[in-house]
């Protein structure tokens, strides 16, 4: 199925074509359990169920212009080329909506999370796209709508719609229209997430290409999707329950397990540097001391703590450097 | 099955203990295609094959002096405690071997391979005090044979029994009678294998309980039994074929993906240092600059280099502290 086909299925057509200004904002989101594997690359469907945690107020404020000729970006104040990666990924997906040829935007982002700490800024950037496209022409769609016409864009940027925990149901349906993100209950005022950024350097390979090579080459991904089930239950579980050592070591080791699942391709896709190692290292002798704190790390060398509002004093003791969000205050 | 039920099936009983002296050589083995999993804890009988090759005159040397009271030891020079790891697994190989209660056995070990270099040294040990114990009761028992009692002291001792290209045979037989190693045909007389020591820190957990800890926990362990089948097929045809690059490919992405199967465990089994990273970039490095070499890595933190005799210089220039085998020369 198309990525057209769906949309049909979702927007009103044959709006008149706006000319107001609209701006939105949408979260960044880390994954505790990852989404990593697709059963549809057309729309971004995934191989299992996923669930991450919002970042509240880091995340991607895009204001979308109509304008004349072409779609024009900027980038935390900076013009970007249009051949650029993100440039080429928005107007592609503006295509899917534009309400006649010549309808073009002008694009003004800014991301509130410094874009080296190397995160996923597509997730947030495609969910604040979706929710300016929603506005700026009328559509009127819930969430959950929405957050399948996101998922179109990026896959995670599904989950960025929404703040606090947020799973994303695998679904079945070959549209997709049963594959969405929608916020868990529980809300967890002392949880904190640390951004460790341990490398500016470029990733050696783009997440999606990494994802890809890995399901088609690496031997152990075959265990993959039932390592993700039974995670993503037990995560909602320890979620349900406050139960942090149970969310920290689920979150670990399910990210662990996705890097392993990319050592092992053919060749390896190796993310972690000699300072990511290091920083693992740091964690466990944190954690050894008494002092409770785990980590994920996605497709990039940079580490993402997770840990209770006691423990800072701790863990900005062995990372100065830190940058700490609070998802729930 | 026991240990003692399976040596009934092999060797002579009876026989006068004897009051001379011997001597025994094994070399280490370094694994292309590794052991990881045991199908059998008390024999030491494989969840897959395996693929070795040995490396020439670096190894264990042992000597055996029958004596009174108790088993006394002594590697490279210096007295061990009878507490000690290497002491305690000796004596209770020899518990399966002793003529009578009051035989004991006077070990004077020496290893050609540095210790320091975390290298496999269980694997030549054992093999050298079977082969002792051959000549000292007076077993006379062929290789194959001796292999397989090797594998009761430790696993992959059953690999160091035999030069070059070894295979050990997965089996199938509760009593591990099928399951021995064998040399292959195949002679390379210009390849290498480079020991790069990059720690001589005690490792976090030995290889015996990591392999037992990553089949307990690993959620990705369960792909490895058919990554090794399939990993051990394509190199047995790369060595028939001499096909270095395929060789190269297959040992580092077995290596990894074993390495693989730990990171997943919960909690992870860590072997890599940061100096084990950079390193493994360094190679990759190497590789894109046009010099041929691969690397592997077992239940430690160091390097062993797969390369042929004309890359010599550059691998020296990169890793000037490497060790040099040439295993068919």
């Amino acid at each position: 199925m198309t990525k057209p086909e769906v949309i049909a299925q979702l927007v009103p057509k044959r709006l008149p074509a706006p000319k107001k200004t609209v701006t939105a904002f949408a979260p960044s989101n880390i994954a505790l359990c990852k989404y990593w594997g697709k059963r549809d690359a057309e729309l971004n469907l995934p191989t299992a169920p996923s669930l991450s945690i919002s970042l509240g107020r880091l995340g991607s404020e895009v204001t979308l212009t109509p304008c004349a000729d072409h779609d024009r970006y900027t980038l935390n104040g900076r013009r970007l080329l249009p051949e650029c990666v993100f440039a080429r990924r928005a107007s592609a997906f503006f295509d899917l909506f534009r309400p006649h040829k010549q309808f073009f935007l002008e694009v003004v982002a800014r991301n509130t999370i410094p874009t080296a700490a190397g995160l996923a800024s597509s997730a947030s950037g495609f969910a604040a796209l979706t929710l300016a496209l929603n506005d700026l022409l009328g559509w009127k769609l819930d969430r959950r709508k929405l957050s399948i016409l996101a998922r179109l864009g990026s896959g995670s940027a599904c989950r960025s719609l929404f703040e606090g925990f947020v799973e994303w149901r695998v679904g079945k349906a070959a549209d997709g229209l049963d594959s969405f993100a929608e916020p868990l209950p529980t809300r967890w005022p002392d949880l904190r997430v640390g951004l460790v950024v341990l490398s500016k350097q470029e990733k050696p390979i783009g997440s999606r290409d990494a994802m890809a090579h890995t399901r088609a080459t690496s031997p152990l991904y075959a265990a993959w999707p039932a390592t993700v089930e039974r995670d993503f239950a037990a995560l909602k579980e320890a979620i349900r329950r406050r139960d942090f050592t149970r969310l920290g070591e689920l979150a670990e080791g399910n990210a662990l397990a996705m890097h392993a699942t990319m050592l092992a391709a053919r060749p390896a896709v190796v993310y972690c540097l000699p300072e990511s190692l290091e920083a693992m290292q740091a964690v466990r002798a944190l954690r050894a001391d008494g002092c409770e704190v785990y980590f994920t790390m996605d497709a990039g060398p940079n580490l993402k703590l997770l840990f209770r509002k006691p423990d800072l004093r701790g863990i900005v003791k062995r990372f100065p450097e830190v940058q700490v969000v609070a998802p729930f205050a």
